[in-house]
């Protein structure tokens, strides 16, 4: 038996659980969305709407399609889980609803189906429609199939989509989830700054990814579903793969990007590191980014929109002669997804107002396709945004073996 | 800057990577089948099935509902990409792929449907049919709304149920599958072994899964998706939930249940341990699971069915006496996701044959509400099914501080 200690890190402090009121005021906020959409309920098969309604906390229900979970919130306030029956115990350990229906899944032939048209037959009608997750930048949790089946047991009730209501009801954070942001973009900036600390020369891309997922983990991360990595000589031309078995080496710009996770949030941002010393042109480069991410952060806050916050970071990099990367948008709405709307890109006219929580992320191109991207994580308030771990450092971080 | 290293772990020899044949020959059955169930083409917008035929591999993806992905697969083995313009350098470096369609992606107002349609316009049509991810156990890689608008295009191909077929496929693992099945299930077996190294006393369940997935990690998995635990005085009552920050102290059985990843494909199994010595009661149930698995292993071979599998485990407790657990199946398939069909229940009558990868999960009622559950995870051969790792002890190990 190994008995060799997995590494202790030091601890930040968690923030104190979500209180029943935190639920209480988002559950009120939706109701009045859903009265100014004209949906007389809500029907929730996602992992964030859920989590963020019913508070229900799972692992199991989105790691395995087998079998679907169902919550569903009317516009007067009546939340009802429609769930597997092995997940029972689970929901009453987590969630604060009450009104839980269960069958014995796995059951295909009908996945809770006569369930749900039980429980809308006593939604009080108003409007006559019921929001399901559909519209742009949603993923429905159960098989289009029963959802179509589902759409015709509901009848005369009809379904349309109730995503733009879900995405309102998210897009401004309250500061109990802010903090959740604040303590696992903290935790991802320690691991940052201790990165030097565990490359070894010889390290491929998986070896350094493995370590820093560790690292995460054990200074209290939950999960850590996205960590990217991008290297090469001179520069790196992917910033969203990885990792691979190449090996670092002498000569190399390597980035790693994290979405890491802790009690249902992500942070979302990246690290540039050159090992050895760097040319001219990414020394170049790195600061004209970091001069754009300053101009981001300036930018955003209200008044100004998503689209306002990518052209004030797209200027400095043009007005050097720089060629924009080719990621479609310089930043994004980050909470319990990795990304959220706003979309920091031209058209976007999202207005700005404090509780927001954003990513800058400007990046160039540069070399023969290269590509350089910085990352940071920010909440809009009534004045300056505030970042939400300590900013990237303005000269590239050079490791020497 | 922490200068403390993440513990190194000895690491196992990886499978080599997968061959060209082998994606040649998952396209050649999955024509074969697209052929039988009467479909000109499937369209593929899901983790699992992308990277199974197109060998496309991404986190990026999966995390991040903004931007969908499609792949495109006709019945005479033509493949196409439609991807977001971010992707193109992921793509290339990993499928085999070659025809490859960009979009400048976010566009929310055509995410990619204009590309599709051209697509599918060059389709050639026998059938009339396009098979998308429909059916029972699928998920949809896509927004529903631009599915429906979609499947409006598209005509007059008519959008069908395609998953049946992909199904079906992915339901004899190749020995390349099977090999990265084995892998991740070793690694698990050696944390799981070296768990009494590294439980401290005082540690909450959260703690201990922290460092349990740290370890996976460092021993070669790529990600660890699902850790559930369940902990309680004398056994635990979810099989599916936390970690929490209870705290595990004498007298507590617990259990830890692992998908972790490697290359694409899971393990899935878990294993029970006792903090001081047990109960009576529940050695006895440990003992009557341990044999339910064995009649399990021993009744999956081909000839007989996931029913089967069922019915063999079931009956050595019921002969026992004790009440069956609330899971709603013993055991199911598994391979690039944690839960694949068939389900090991009255009713699924899916045969078994070689190749077949499946979990043995008996579980049990006792006490007041308490339950407790084995999984060992094992291939379908000509003969006797082969563990991939190695067995759970036959006694439950006994943790002492």
């Amino acid at each position: 038996m190994t008995k060799e200690n997995v590494a202790k890190k030091p601890r930040r402090r968690e923030p104190p659980q979500f209180s029943r009121a935190e639920f209480e005021q988002r559950v009120e906020r939706a109701c009045k969305l859903m009265t100014s959409a004209r949906l007389d309920a809500l029907l929730i098969t996602s992992e964030a709407n859920m989590e963020y309604l019913s508070g229900f906390v799972t692992q199991f229900a989105w790691n395995t399609p087998t079998r679907p979970w169902y919550f569903v919130l009317t516009r007067t306030g009546k939340a009802t889980a429609v769930i597997p029956e092995v997940g029972l115990s689970n929901w009453r350990e987590t969630s604060w609803v009450k009104d839980i229906h269960t069958w014995p899944s796995p059951r295909p032939e009908n996945e809770g189906l006569d369930l749900l048209k039980d429980v809308f037959s006593r939604v009080k009608r108003r409007y006559g429609q019921v929001g399901a997750e559909l519209g742009a930048e949603s993923r429905i949790g159960m098989p289009v199939a029963d959802l179509l089946r589902l759409q015709r047991l509901l009848r005369p009730l009809s379904m349309v989509d109730g995503f733009h209501v879900l995405r309102t009801l998210r897009l401004v954070k309250s500061p109990a989830e802010i903090a959740r942001i604040r303590h696992i973009c903290q935790i991802a900036a320690d691991t940052f700054e201790a990165l030097p600390g565990f490359i070894a020369p010889n390290d491929t891309e998986k070896d350094l990814v493995r370590k820093f997922q560790a690292d995460l983990l054990m200074r209290g991360a939950d999960k850590t579903p996205y960590t990217a990595i991008g290297s090469g000589q001179g520069g790196y031309e992917s910033i969203i793969m990885g990792p691979t078995t190449r090996r670092l080496r002498k000569g190399d710009i390597f980035l790693i990007d994290t979405g890491a996770r802790f009690d249902g949030y992500f942070c979302d941002f990246d690290r540039n590191y050159s090992i050895g010393k760097t040319s001219d042109e990414v020394r170049r480069i790195h600061d004209l980014l970091f001069r754009a991410t300053d101009a981001g952060i300036k930018t955003a806050r209200p008044g100004n929109t998503a689209a306002d916050v990518f052209k004030a970071q797209a200027r400095v990099l043009t007005d050097a002669g720089i060629e924009l990367g080719n990621v479609g948008r310089f930043g994004h709405g980050l909470g319990k997804v990795l990304t959220e709307p706003p979309s920091n890109k031209i058209g976007d006219e999202t207005p700005l107002v404090p509780g927001m929580v954003l990513t800058i992320e400007p990046n160039a191109m540069y070399g023969d396709g290269k590509i350089l991207v910085h990352e940071e994580n920010i909440v809009i308030t009534q004045g300056r945004a505030k970042l939400l771990s300590r900013r990237a450092p303005r000269d590239i971080p050079i490791i020497t073996f």
